[in-house]
């Protein structure tokens, strides 16, 4: 029986924050994953830079069951005490070990007011089906 | 014969709901559900929070054939009289008895103007797929 | 041989035409075909209303092999001469007798500056699947 | 064994380019790229307009392994040379040798301040299945 929703693998190739924002709501970047089903789900996020620069890999976050949680890229708490550099392209691959679903959203605030644009994630059938 | 468009299964992890709002257009979600087929469509949604926060449950939705509805979640009119929590980061599963197909957008006037995010929702091929 | 990318049925939920709008930018709404065959795209459209106002069906648009085109929903005459009516939630399906692919975008200007949204419409695999 | 996440063929209808802008940040589009294997990712990019105005293909870009890239669709540099006509709604192909995942984004500040659309762009799973 399958009380889970959604896939194991979700790539997001436009991240990018920024150093400016209004003091009130500082431009930000999330990643939102809800986790239906019963069993916690625990993440690896990977981050992916331009050039030569190297990945950084299996940071690990564990998601309630039946919850959903809105992680913020520019709180280090939040993503194993990483610091996300400013201005700079990068992207995300998160895994996990049961099905989720993620969605990515930026607000950017560097002028005010604020624009906002959000996306679903990509997630790779691929992978699916051979752990299914 | 098939003749409704979509999936049986939806979910949006970044949904969030904030009090600010100018007086003439209030901030607002909405959750759009376009039923292409001959019979109604008998949505349950589930609601979920970050934390130890008890999901809501199987709140009763209906949408006629051939018709499209767009639900504004700040309305709890519109959603079994649920009242969203301001400032609270949640999620939304969507599940149908009929094929549908699922939009999320956020339109934030916390700042005049105004700010605009839409996505198609993420759908759920594993449950599709046991349906058929 | 099939030279040609995409699907034959797409879905967007979160259609809305507002009255609104600066003199320079009008608000409005496009979708856009990408048709990378070799052979003509011949569409059919359909739009969905609330309630039991009775669907718009079957207008006819065709899209030149390799070309993209951006339907504007304010404009009649890129529809069939259709006027959608202002401040009214609709949603809209489209059938192709080869593969496209589709996009849905708003532009609010409704305040100056603007708002933009966007994403890929919804497809239909199951039709798909059928007729390959 | 598959190491690499996304697909082989990647598709945006909804592309625009517009002179507009302010001096600090302008108008710009973007194509992102996740390569998240450790072979390079070699893409091939085609442009499609309305009309009968030909497309432009087989624009070469490559992506290292385990890296991303936000490709600026207003740098000619980054696009072999391609100066991308101004006011002018354009469709976007990308192939890859290898499988990658893609994001289309788009800033527009023609009127202070920003506005922010974005969407994971349409792949192909008809072509993915053929090549595995």
């Amino acid at each position: 029986m399958n009380t889970s929703d959604g896939e194991f693998v979700w790539c997001i190739p436009d991240a990018y924050f920024t150093k400016d924002g209004d003091s009130r709501i500082p431009s930000h970047e999330s990643i939102s994953i809800l986790n239906t089903g019963v069993k916690s789900a625990n993440l690896k996020i990977n981050f992916y830079f331009e050039d030569d620069r190297p990945a950084i890999k299996n940071i690990a976050v564990c998601i309630n069951p039946e919850s959903c949680v809105h992680l913020r890229l520019d709180k280090p708490e939040q993503i194993g005490n990483i610091k996300i550099p400013y201005d700079t392209p990068y992207g995300i691959k998160i895994e996990s070990d049961v099905r989720v679903v993620v969605q990515y959203s930026r607000a950017y605030t560097g002028t005010v007011p604020m624009a906002l644009m959000t996306t679903i994630a990509y997630s790779n059938p691929i992978k699916q089906s051979e752990k299914n």
